[in-house]
């Protein structure tokens, strides 16, 4: 069954590429990376794709742009290769949340990425979570959307009394998400009514919604510097929340989160292995899902044509 | 200026047309839809547009798939009639609402829409209030994205005492919008909390955030049926909101909304005129605000290059 | 051979679906289409057809903008859900007949709606006995185009004594389609020399060629409002003609044709069901031969690789 | 107005466009075209293109696949010369013969040379009397389509009674065209019900319609081997017409056409000048008239943005 | 394995094509050529492609409009009736040569002949020693890039001693392309310091590095009018080589390219059969040695999935 | 004439913008281009672009990945705020060193680079001394391609006695760029014969022609890491060579290239200021040479449609 199938993985993230072979119990295909003295970069494929079924996987996570050349890279050098078919696995899209004109003159770049990513070769993409569903349709290819939410949901429904549970939004914009999480573990919402002064820096907020005296898990999709989940806990203790938890898909910890989230008195913050998370930046509230196998099913049921949509 | 611009109409919205042309001061340009006996549509331009810079003022409301039709038949024959630029005016841009896969093997039909007008000839696109602010980048073509937001929040300011104002999400999805509306007035924000079971049939939901004693502003993208609006608005009146107030960009009206939403005890529904209201649809408490002048003049702009996001 | 053959239908044509289904020996695959409350279609594919070699059943009747549509609906859908190859099966494709410019400023909408298949999805076309030859090459996606003269052809055969037959082309512009079946069928031809003024309004005209004393059979590609045909009866009538009969593929049968066709004294109305005749449109002298085992015929070809020209 | 309007001249016809950039006032600009030792083609554009709108001539005519290479390397030249627009003058487009799949496993070139002028880089096309009218419908460019109809109607009706005049169609196909000469005459019609056995070959045919004492004008869209016109000649004389003449757009006059036609005892062969008819191939009967001043108004119009519909 | 495998051939080269499928172990299938009597070319498919995996092999020789063409058409015809994947075998492409904008306002016309053939409905492309290997990344889809070299440089090591052979290229561009001969040889390398005047006509040079007393091979991708080989033998000698040999891939031979490389002194001229030499041109020092067991393989590892990266 | 001509500087080299903008007698339009926390860029474009002739410098220096999608994404935002045309000036292009297939299964990245840049919205490039001229044709878009070869020509021509110097290429493969600098200095040509083992390092070669007690230019397009000059310069003064000059377009001076040049006994190096030289790595023998107004003059001439190929 496999025969035809072969994954490679970028620069991104290797480990979770090669949990995703381990489930199904192929080796992942080499390829090389390197970089020309005038820092252009350089694929080379290291097996013959001719008329294979190809998986290639990246995460575009820091360094984003050197991700993205180097997954554009590859997929053309598979394509001109003569790869039967190429499916860029994209655990986390990060330029899904530039999906809107929230300014002038500015791009939407989630859909020139997804452009530029066909241009390159991609006949496919797989990810996971993308930032708003809509992202799903700037993609002029099929995409495969991979949802965690059953995972981190299953987790936290093991050992919390649900019906003292409240869900809450970190604002407006995630009241969606967070409903569809609420939804499935079957409680309370409630949502934070601030407004992003800038990228990284937020204003108090008020809590819409009840939360007094129940555990609280704020639900996003993903954790970047840690400066809005900070903000949002401190509302909660005022507005007298119990413990207070976390989930989200994509850890991207950047800038001084680490730090940040150490520091205040989150019981547990749950996320998975979209992105890849060094050995310095882990700390004890941070627990990590994998999602590998649910990729390497989804995967395999590309390969073979089964149904993806009964996998989540 | 307007030498070269030229304006069509097509069967949706005649009156807005009339009244756009009569806001820049050029007549509507004549075109002719006819049907032939096998139901082929049938579009005759009747005006020469070669090297013009043309528009054509089509909304997607009902009969959506013949308004969709004569749009792309009028593109295509404007096309090949050698006009100089295209732009598709579309104030209602109903398949907007089809912007994700919330079920498996369905079509993300407002990207589908995006794409079929660009074959059809459109060379941009001017719309107003989108379902979603991802539908923007369903476009392969440049999109001016108008709002009818401060035309109705400047209605409501100049009347009602904002201190005591609530602005309501009918659901978690629409608390992005309300928000934004929200923050315009500057006034507090709630949202009901319940599932849509399908299209049209809603269950009742509980009220997340403070309504009590508030006069309310339910503020949504459009109205259809009613069944949504007035179902929330017996929720809003079990939670003691005082007066409720609805704001809606597009008036689609449909089924019995017009007999439903003159049963409930709702003080002014204000909407727009993107969507073209029969007479015999119209009731006391409906007030709709004219768009044809933002209209006139984001066409004006387009058409002599000076900025559109200025207008808004 | 038919485990990844699924055949689908849209809402014109069922029953020929069905028909097809059987002749093969599998069943119609389910799909549902509704209306949104804003009156935008939806449609869900009901089975995985993943990897799966899909066809999908659409003729192009009344209403046709809701056919189109619907067709190009599901065809997004079935490529989004991955489907391997998809054909459009359009029995009777109407807008075959705007294939020219024959007035200024016009679409030529055959070729408009062959780019929106192409842009929809579809991968290839089956369709038959399209207005005229030439709109085979307005798709830029391979085309098998069938053709049920042989079969009409083989119906007047069994019963007429052809040496005292007549082939009558209702004007210049189908003598081409005309001689082709006389030439089958080994008759004489001739041609009904008058003007279109309208689509359904036309000039009495003139015999080209000798009808008197023989039967004739006037061949077309489609009945729509049945003037063209009456008219053309009177005509043969006051010129001597024997007995008249028609054959025709698609009976589009729209407005009063029925009334009208039932008063002439045609002997018999020759057609196929490429197109839906509901039973209240049927009458006595109207004979409905099926195409349905042509087309089965021709979609096990296209699906197993083998010739499909050998089939007509 | 003619500053930033250019025309080119391909080396199919050089007398037409020079008549034509005579009617317009301007020089024909000047390019050159050679041949490398192995055979290619290489065009230099002789002066500066950058922002001009360019016209280049060129017919389709013997040697068809050298006009066409020329043809196409100069649209290439002329678009990364940076030319602002690119019109493919095409006064005799022979390719538009293949127009339809009449065998299996063969090419509708007439849609394949289209797409190929596209992606040379034509914006739009100009040309005349295309064999079929849904050969326009094969180009996703505009296309302007003249036609010597009215030219040659003019020349017949100064000199001949057209009371006693019948137009004759060489064939079925053929009866539209003719029909639309003898509507515009105000003549009956006749047609040769003939069956072509191959491209240059026919079989003798049999008269429908009266010619019987009428002078007879056999009207086609081009005389290539003059063939069938001997044998519609031979034809129409033992049928009794008295004299025949014959109007035809394109005189390609290949193979022993002229030999052929010399010795018949037609009038008068009228045709035009959209294929260059060497001095050597001139006879006494065949009359000539230019559509340069036709070609002239329309470049004019095309380049100032006026209707060219009016043209014609 | 060869089932699904189908080789055609064009007009230029059947020769080979013939020894290809002999060396694969099959029949040539078969399709015929021929011209409308307008010179339009006309092409039939004789057997059925539907579905097959079909190479058409046809080198751009003279004469390379007509071949060009001849190729276009099929790759329709192929595609039109549905070939599963279909692959130009190009084993000379010409218009290689013309890989740059060397003077102002010409076309890069190895470009435009790409992108026409993709137009035309290559899925592929085999070809063999491009003027320049920049030209690969001219096509937008996969190419096969096969090389002489080995074979050539295979032929001359049997025989010479080459610690005493020098590798000379023609002039400067040509560097690079002998320098790889020279490397795989293990040879020194020297070039010919002159300026081409024009395509034919070249300047006498001066040699840089050493030729005295040494056995030159003059290393060049095509042979055309052999004037550019006459001169460069000329300087040689003048310069004091002892034995003067020639290899290149292409025997264009065109002009007076035989009379002119018989009288020179050269000890032998070894090229390749990509190119057709008619008997008539052939002369005892032109030894051509076969690509066809090398096409051959390339062609069933294209067609099995196997790595063609190995053949060279 | 420059009212609607606009110039944006993305981060790889504002300095030369600003001088081109000094040259032109404008000022530079501002936009900002900051990075999220996830680490996506954000570009904002400052002022409206709406209807202009925008242009926008960047070269693909180091960091290239950034840069590259900087001006993508720059270009993005330009296009869909209605940019009546957008030029990429690319003094710069790296990737244009990735033009060919010299290893299997890698990407010809100066092809893939050009089809994102298109993707992305360029309407044309304008750019300088590429590594090889095919790589002009690797975009489909028009591109101007100037060259620093007489600037620096003219630079060493007013010092040197050219009868005393002789360029030298690094290598076989830039025999053909050495060779045009020679034709125009009128100098005689000498050549590295070398093999170059990886991307920077280099074996130490012979030399193929005279360099004995002549002055050397060794000219090459690129100085990368410095380590084929130092070979080349050892590799000239073993061979007798004067004084030892270099000329190069694109200073990249990577890694220890500074420290490697200074120690070499180079008299001076003669670069452009095409990649931007930060002062800590400017040292005395290099001497740049600005290139600003010959891009002014070329974004001039596009913008007003004069002929470009006159500037060189």
């Amino acid at each position: 069954m496999t025969d035809d199938l072969k994954i490679f993985s970028g620069g991104s993230n290797p480990d979770l590429a090669t949990e995703i072979c381990g489930n199904i119990g192929i080796h992942l295909s080499p390829m090389e990376t390197s970089r020309f003295s005038n820092d252009n970069l350089f694929v080379q494929i290291k097996e013959s794709v001719r008329e294979k079924d190809v998986f290639v996987v990246q995460s575009l996570s820091t360094p984003v742009s050197d991700h993205l050349m180097e997954l554009m890279i590859t997929l053309d050098a598979l394509r001109s290769a003569s790869a039967k078919r190429i499916t860029a696995v994209i655990p986390y899209y990060s330029y899904a949340r530039s999906d809107k004109k929230d300014a002038p003159r500015i791009s939407i770049a989630a859909r020139l990425v997804a452009d530029l990513l066909k241009t390159a070769g991609a006949d496919r993409v797989l990810t996971m979570d993308l930032h708003a569903d809509a992202v799903h349709g700037f993609f002029s290819i099929p995409v495969d959307h991979l949802t965690a939410i059953p995972t981190i949901c299953d987790y936290f429904a093991a050992f919390l009394d649900l019906s003292k549970v409240v869900v809450v939004a970190t604002d407006a914009g995630g009241a969606k998400r967070a409903g569809r999480f609420a939804k499935r573990l079957d409680t309370s919402l409630a949502i934070i009514d601030k407004r992003r002064l800038s990228d990284s820096d937020v204003q108090q907020g008020l809590v819409v919604g009840n939360v007094k005296g129940l555990d609280a898990i704020i639900f996003d999709d993903e954790i970047s510097t840690g400066g809005t989940l900070v903000s949002t806990v401190e509302t909660l203790s005022r507005a007298g929340a119990a413990k207070v938890y976390v989930g989200a898909t994509h850890p991207v910890l950047c800038g001084h989160a680490v730090e940040k989230l150490n520091q205040t008195f989150i019981s547990e913050i749950v996320v998975t292995n979209t992105v890849h998370v060094p050995v310095e930046k882990q700390f004890p509230q941070l627990k990590s899902l994998s999602v590998a196998s649910l990729f390497a099913r989804a995967i395999k049921h590309i390969h073979t044509g089964e149904s993806v949509s009964g996998l989540f």
